[in-house]
């Protein structure tokens, strides 16, 4: 009997938070045979084998891809085109090739040139994460309830399609399919344009002359300190996602500027109606995101109570 | 024996999230010998009463006042200066009458002039708190290991507020003093801005042509979701702080603005450099808050990881 969503030999290639989680969730929902991955550091590598959720662990990309069934790219968005075209002599033919990368448009432009004609190219996008990284950052919960969206070009196989969305599914992920163009507009927004705000905020407070960084990490409580764990993300994913989906953020944040100059004039105005009605109207997302579990209902994301010391 | 901090009666003006965990704290803590609160609709006051962790809930304020050795708004901003007004004939001589507002200022400018010579006047702010708001919201670790930061008048008696200080120390929370307008700067970067930005995108998301609502919902944990958990905070409550510390706010949110133009430029040139440095730097901050305990070290705030289902 064969377990849906099951490849007989997967290739990793890099060992991240993701590819770790992938490597975790596969082994344990028993939808992998081999998993081989590689990563480029001795150390990671050390690591990885030490660790003993995958099979072998090589230096060499194109070592491990061959004879894979599944090929996927966990890299920086930023890597994929010049790995594509180291594996592409030799990827297995009829094997799916696919990616976890946050923008898709860069990737089917400089990944797809690269593939030959007799493998499967089905680009993919786990929106799961958390700030960490490296090879101990992964867990096989990651993806649960999460989706993952395929972005598959006009012409590739239905089967192979299917084949990796039940492999998402079997990890736990909701999987949905959309064009590349409209994958990165919505991305721009939910996890693009947030991560740059971040990114920016954490910076001024470091910068200010008037209050000190010390006291800026000492009342974090009040709010900033939940916009330091994203701004604590990996630079060099998060420096590919803004230069390979510059459009679609640069749009987005068009309008949050305009958005922003708008409740700024209301506090200079002394506008306290539409302030009120701005803040009322945010309220409902934050309960359709709870609603759908996309979030926990505890309150302050569940972080967890300090004890109770009797004075 | 007296217990450091504690008070013969207790008045808490309001019993919502802050209200109602110091009501909880002070009273797991032995600190308060009576506690009355109050609440403005029958409602509250009903479920107060139900809750049974105060002794008694009046409907109105000069009642509730009348022999507290401490009382304490905890009450929006702009509502400080009326019921300062109204209480102030019904103060017990030798009180402290305190407050936990988030701008301390205009606390100040709308309080002082309407107490009497008779009591002590120490504006606090516990920099604490979670999106929700209501008599059930409270409970009694949300202080600890937190700020609270007193802002005492030149002049005050310097007994009374280590009198307050050992209070707030009770409850589990550090205690540090400064004048009014160097917290409403610090405020201002660790709480007014990030709650600001946060409403900000959150609206932005909400009016998109081109990403539906539902998308936004649905992919909101590649970081969206983060800022959807400030946003969602009591409107009448952010209301009044932007409103009260328009300067702060108005003066970090010119240099937020900046910043933000310096990256979106970079992002428009394609400078991989200065993102990758940026992004570099910003990681330092969220060590340092997690270092001296301003928030959890589990990666992604600690939030609940669903169970593990086999395929």
């Amino acid at each position: 009997m064969t377990v849906a969503g099951r490849f007989e030999r997967i290739a990793l290639i890099g060992f991240g938070l993701i590819g770790g989680s992938i490597a975790r969730a596969a082994r344990l929902q028993g939808v992998a045979g081999e998993i081989v991955t590689t990563a480029r550091s001795e150390k990671t590598r050390a690591r990885v084998a030490e660790l003993g959720i995958v099979d072998r662990v090589l230096a060499s990309n194109a070592e491990a891809v061959k004879d894979a069934d599944l090929v996927i790219l966990c890299i920086p968005v930023g890597a994929c085109g010049p790995v594509a075209e180291e594996i592409a002599p030799h990827l297995k033919p009829g094997a799916i090739i696919s990616d976890v990368g946050s923008v898709k448009g860069a990737i089917v432009r400089d990944m797809a040139p690269h593939l030959p004609a007799n493998v499967h190219f089905v680009p993919a996008h786990p929106v799961a994460g958390t700030e960490n990284s490296g090879p101990d950052s992964g867990f096989a919960e990651l993806f649960i309830n999460r989706w993952c969206i395929l972005t598959p070009p006009d012409g590739v196989d239905a089967d192979a399609i299917d084949r990796l969305r039940a492999f998402w599914a079997a990890l736990g992920a909701k999987v949905e399919i959309m064009t590349p163009d409209h994958h990165d507009r919505v991305l721009a927004i939910t996890s693009h344009l947030p991560h740059l705000i971040a990114y920016t905020i954490v910076g001024t407070a470091d910068e200010l002359a008037q209050v000190t960084e010390s006291e800026v990490i000492k009342f974090s409580a009040g709010g900033f300190r939940d916009f330091t764990r994203i701004a604590a993300s990996d630079p060099t994913m998060w420096r590919d996602i803004f230069l390979s989906n510059k459009d679609a953020v640069l749009d987005m944040l068009g309008t949050f500027t305009e958005d922003l100059s708008k409740l700024t004039r209301a506090i200079r105005r002394g506008d306290g109606e539409a302030l009120f009605d701005h803040f009322t109207r945010t309220r409902a997302i934050r309960r359709g995101i709870v609603d759908i579990g996309q979030d926990s209902a505890a309150a302050d994301f569940g972080r967890p109570l300090p004890q109770i010391k009797k004075s």
